[in-house]
């Protein structure tokens, strides 16, 4: 099948992650070094943005690790070159922070990527890349299911950024023949989530629960969204890298499955205790919510093959699992297999 | 008429400039010091941008001229303060220097952008904005006339991130509630014009022309465009915040007149001897031209009443004239009214 390709494929192959020290980045990064890639992992721990070493502690020994900033133009060109593949999946992802520390947001999320660009048309301009977009740069949809022709009109700073970035690789596509696959993530979730301060709501109500404090719930709870449990996020990148292609695509990530945010507490309700309130949107919270949300990801399947494997009732039970095989919280260690 | 009540609302008004120094920010800044406002210009001379202390030498003396970089809060917040119109005309606008240079174009026209948006945001969030952009957001037309629904796909790093600065003040008016006027400007032309490397053609090909040098017309020279006299577009960013308005606002300027490059050539050829060639595209230029381009402008004019009042053959009179009342060439001196 479509997945033992993707394990052939990147046997002895030279990969950089940028970003391999996040979430989906280190997840990313272990089934990588599984696969007897050899990995070189960039990252710069930045402020919030859920990098931490402990999340490959386990596979430390088996990978290059450059701890430095994706702006620094110098030591990129080197760790670029000779790579067949380059992984972005630095980031910064919170919608809230964008809205406190927007220059930030901008660093990271735009010149860092910029940055990364000009290393490879410079460097490796024949390299595979594959880079995490978000569905945030659609906006409020106008129709559900959200396919890639859905008009582009972010409602945060963090979209408008991820939009300047996705349409850097066009651009580097059409004018100098980068080969990239940009993947718009949906809610991601799974062992060592990012649970900073201002993460997305999985964040939110799994650590919230796993401490036992009472969820809140903005607005009345009956938002939809489609979720992607880490793994099959990992998949879908691997799958990409490993198919065939020239020029620059552009895919949805998403899930057959769709949950109200009260559903998805039903859900994380049958491996964790909770309790939950309704409240009403923070001030701050509701110019930036993009209401119902969910993805077609037909064009991906078509693509290289691929589909969520993991129900979020499963997903959600490994997360918890992951958690309750130690004795600290969220945030603060790692899974070893995802 | 609607000019003259331009006239009136600046006086005494105390109003910042933002790109004062510039080409099209310094005609606007000794118009509002012939209107009596209180003006201060804040400018960092930014390499390339055009910002030039020649280009306000006669009206020095009757404002405030305070030399920073708009990525300074702790100045810009105090600058900001009381003011009650900025107009943001700082800018990168050169089309091939952004590709050339594209962290510099970041930081000029996203992050500069972003800093005074925060800086208006909390200290002076019921200031009128006017904003200068561009018609490079629009990328190549899909048709034409271009109107302000046209869709967004700029074809460069300038026009992504232009982009990128208005979906910035569409966030901070529906979010914040700040008050904005966002101007996509087309070919804009006059005394005083930046012609340092990498300008757009109405510069290059005027330059030429004064040096006496062969003019390289890229492609067959049948390209449509717009053009503007700077005058004109003082007029629109002086009429634009002078009417009442609140929340974001974009529109296009443009003209009725519209030119082939050969077209325009000849216009320019009655004002000064000149001599030209056809070569194809360079590479590196091919592939971010837009082709044709010209605007449909009825809804500024139904917003303001703005008109473009300068015909091409004229505002190219008054240019050519601009340099021939002196024994230098274009780019080192102003002339005192446009």
């Amino acid at each position: 099948m479509a997945y033992s390709i993707a394990q052939e494929f990147f046997a002895h192959k030279r990969v950089l992650v940028a970003g391999g020290l996040g979430f989906i980045g280190s997840h990313l990064t272990r089934r990588l070094v599984q696969c007897g890639a050899h990995v070189t992992v960039v990252d710069n721990l930045a402020r919030d943005c859920g990098g931490r070493l402990e999340n490959i502690a386990d596979v430390r020994h088996r990978l290059v690790l450059n701890l430095s900033d994706m702006s620094n133009a110098q030591t990129l060109s080197y760790l670029v070159r000779d790579q067949a593949v380059v992984f972005s999946v630095a980031g910064q992802t919170s919608h809230i922070n964008s809205m406190r520390q927007p220059i930030h947001d901008l660093e990271i999320n735009c010149g860092a990527q910029l940055s990364l660009l000009e290393c490879i048309r410079q460097h490796n301009s024949q390299a595979k890349l594959v880079h995490a977009s978000t569905r945030q740069i659609y906006g409020r949809p106008q129709y559900l299911p959200v396919d890639e022709n859905h008009p582009l009109a972010p409602t945060d700073i963090n979209g408008i950024h991820k939009l300047a970035a996705e349409n850097y690789y066009s651009l580097y596509g059409r004018l100098y023949g980068l080969h990239s696959v940009v993947l718009r993530l949906t809610n991601t979730y799974g062992p060592n989530m990012n649970v900073g301060p201002g993460q997305g709501f999985t964040s939110v109500f799994i650590d919230q629960a796993l401490r036992g404090e009472t969820i809140q719930v903005f607005g009345d709870g009956t938002q939809q969204r489609d979720f992607n449990y880490v793994g099959d996020v990992v998949d879908a990148m691997l799958l990409c890298a490993a198919t065939t292609f020239e020029g620059h695509h552009v895919y949805n990530l998403g899930h057959d499955e769709r949950f109200s945010l009260i559903e998805f507490l039903e859900t994380l309700h049958a491996h964790v205790p909770l309790k939950y309130e309704l409240i009403p949107f923070p001030h701050d919270r509701r110019g930036i919510d993009i209401g119902d949300y969910y993805a077609d990801y037909a064009a991906l399947r078509g693509f290289c093959g691929w589909q969520p494997h993991i129900s979020l009732n499963e997903g959600l039970g490994r997360t918890i699992r992951s958690y309750a095989r130690r004795d600290f919280l969220p945030g603060t260690a790692f899974e070893s297999v995802a």
